[in-house]
């Protein structure tokens, strides 16, 4: 694992695993350096060491579920009932992300949606949960009706979810930059007719640098 | 069971319940004619039909819990996770009301607590839920650091939540004066002694009922 690295600790519940597109989709996106997955619906109990000591070794947390009656699963709520008021010293001042999947469109949730409320409102729990251990809670991620997504949908999603699981915070455009790069720099080891596009992004970086710091100069 | 009780069945979790005061007030409290209790947690697994058929005989539910971690407890989730999705019509239109225990005072839920949040955001997916199904949500029953009550403040409490089991919606004064009357009539069974404050009741709400009408034709 290259130190730059964030070590991502993915818990997720789903129980109906085999069945659920949504859930292959998200474990198989997730299989990056540095993330590991946990499978809450593997377990019939938790033992509160291993569990601890798994969230004191990362270094960024995702939860990450179906909504099912706005709400995470039972499995989840069972973790989080056994887990949570044991977790203050593994998980204080860390981040954390969640990445919900949903069979209704994301639009619904909104103002004249047929759902009205926002996924905002719907995971209060949850951000009650991660404030009350001062941890930085990451841009959420919703997975809405997977099987009408188009491929290039897919592939950005994926591309989004690997970013909340291994992109450093902030999220800035330079972040997302570095980001793209050093993923391409590992890809040109299997397959150098991409080096042009590194370099390229490289060079767009530089000059957005350079553009940055011309307007810097112009504002003083 | 008189015609004119509400039939209320009461959903109640709690995952130590022999050691929970606040758990035992409640049951205790709940035990008035057309009252029944379903403990979830005296259940290995849900029977969906025989779930179901005590959802269809009942005219209000009440669901009865601590919060842990802002939300309700793993079991009541799971019960939600089996049964909810299959009981529209079993609910549709029927009125709904949360009881909920919490070890930290009340006060601190809202805008300078310490938890900032307020019950009403901290419940919107149990209020989705209702919300789907049409039902009407009665007023919000929070027994808060129960060890730290006045008898008083206990007593205040029994009646708020014998109301919320069995008065009859909307929650007027008149309505309450009724359900006050109507307890009375029945102890004056027992205890004769108790006939002049019923008949001082009684006359009360004539009272009141007089002062209404000339206050109407006041406004004509």
């Amino acid at each position: 694992m290259n130190d730059f690295m964030i070590k991502t600790l993915v818990i997720s519940s789903h129980p109906d695993y085999q069945h659920s597109l949504s859930q292959r989709f998200f474990t198989e996106s997730a299989k990056v350096p540095g993330v590991k997955m946990h499978f809450l619906d593997n377990l019939d109990d938790f033992v509160l060491a291993d569990e601890l000591a798994m969230l004191s070794a990362c270094e960024r947390l995702i939860l990450q579920f179906p909504l099912y009656w706005y709400n995470v699963p039972a499995k989840m709520k069972a973790w989080i009932d056994e887990v949570w008021s044991a977790a203050e010293i593994a998980l204080r001042g860390k981040e954390i992300g969640f990445a919900i999947s949903t069979g209704v469109a994301a639009k619904e949730f909104q103002l004249g949606g047929n759902e009205q409320v926002t996924f905002n409102e719907i995971l209060r729990p949850q951000r009650m949960m991660a404030q009350k251990y001062q941890m930085t809670v990451l841009p959420l991620i919703v997975l809405d009706q997977l099987m009408y997504k188009t491929e290039a949908q897919k592939r950005t999603f994926v591309v989004n979810y690997q970013q909340l699981l291994t992109m450093p915070y902030p999220f800035s455009f330079d972040q997302k930059q570095q980001w793209f790069a050093d993923r391409l720099t590992r890809l040109t080891e299997e397959k150098p007719q991409l080096i042009p596009l590194l370099t390229q992004l490289e060079n767009n970086h530089e000059l957005i640098q350079d553009l940055d710091e011309a307007l810097a100069s112009l504002e003083e």
